[in-house]
């Protein structure tokens, strides 16, 4: 079983994740947890030219390019081998990251990415994704608290960019609703585990 | 005018491309001569982990979204200013690597790269493009007789791989006769130097 976590900056999907993976666990499935772009050592690579900082002039389709180069070897070399093998793969961030930040906020056009992904994909969708939903004030408030967190090049856009990301992203949910599923990222930790869980916990038992 | 030199490993092309931009220089033309992948510093980073010998799992898309990045970076920052400014553009490599190498040498089909280059190029094509065609085995006998040449991950490939490579330049040099003109790179150095400066000449003679 395959589960996206999607949404946008600092809506707390990595922290959930950890909880979720764990709950899986102990019911008893083997957990693969990865993260995009990245998840493999030549992804970790293009990861490092993308989010460069000192990458500031790069055109919104070399970027939309590399996250599919750093998805395809993620999903060849980590995410099919593990289904494969019959665990459940949870990640954080996939194809709809590259729809939302690339096709609408960059304004590369939805559809016109989603071919790319075809290309890079082979077709692989989740059988899940989690959108965490969440105001992009308050997400970048969340951010700017963290003090152990990185500032990548992505965190200094505007935020009509973020705005243009979360539309992209409840465009997404509208036209997937058996596959995406919206948590309410605003509430309290606990409650979005919860509401998380719930969801996850309920597809488990069907698979 | 945007020219570009295309071949397998070791025929030759960067030594030619120095004298060639001499001569178009000499004739009172401004030249611009870069490379691929490469030619602008996102795109030498890209190419560091293309080339890089320690990625030698990397698979066959990864490797043509990979290039692609590169290229459009190219295009957008370094090319298309350049050829606005009326220099005349001459490129070691450029789409037509991409369909020989990872179209028809690694067997994603030369009409799936090609419309992958086309997100990539926005449709910018040579002017004028050189085959520099050589046997293979020719070539990399020049590479190992060369110490100061560095050896990358292509190079490692074995000769069937390269077969097919020039297998793909002769393809698109039969389905492109305006636009691509093969040059026997077999002979020696002042004779290439002559058939390209022929070509090239006799071309800027009319832009």
């Amino acid at each position: 079983m395959f589960i996206t976590f999607e949404g946008g900056e600092g809506s707390g999907k990595s922290t959930v994740i950890r909880e979720l993976a764990k709950r899986i666990e102990e019911a008893g499935r083997e957990v693969v947890v990865t993260r995009e772009p990245g998840g493999t050592p030549i992804s970790e690579k293009i990861r490092d030219v993308i989010l460069d900082r000192s990458s500031g002039e790069m055109d919104a389709r070399t970027e939309a390019l590399l996250y599919a180069a750093s998805r395809r070897q993620h999903v060849v070399e980590k995410i099919i081998p593990a289904l494969k093998e019959g665990k459940v793969v949870i990640s954080d961030r996939y194809l709809d990251s590259s729809l939302a930040y690339q096709g609408m906020a960059r304004g590369l056009g939805m559809a016109e990415v989603y071919e790319l992904n075809m290309f890079a994909t082979g077709g692989l969708e989740p059988d899940l994704t989690l959108f965490f939903d969440l105001a992009p004030e308050e997400g970048m408030e969340r951010i700017e608290a963290n003090p152990n967190r990185e500032i990548n090049r992505l965190d200094l856009e505007g935020m009509p960019f973020h705005q243009k990301v979360r539309l992209g992203f409840e465009t997404l949910a509208r036209e997937n609703p058996h596959r995406i599923v919206k948590i309410d990222a605003s509430k309290p930790l606990e409650e979005v585990i919860s509401a998380a869980w719930a969801v996850v916990g309920n597809r488990l038992r069907y698979r």
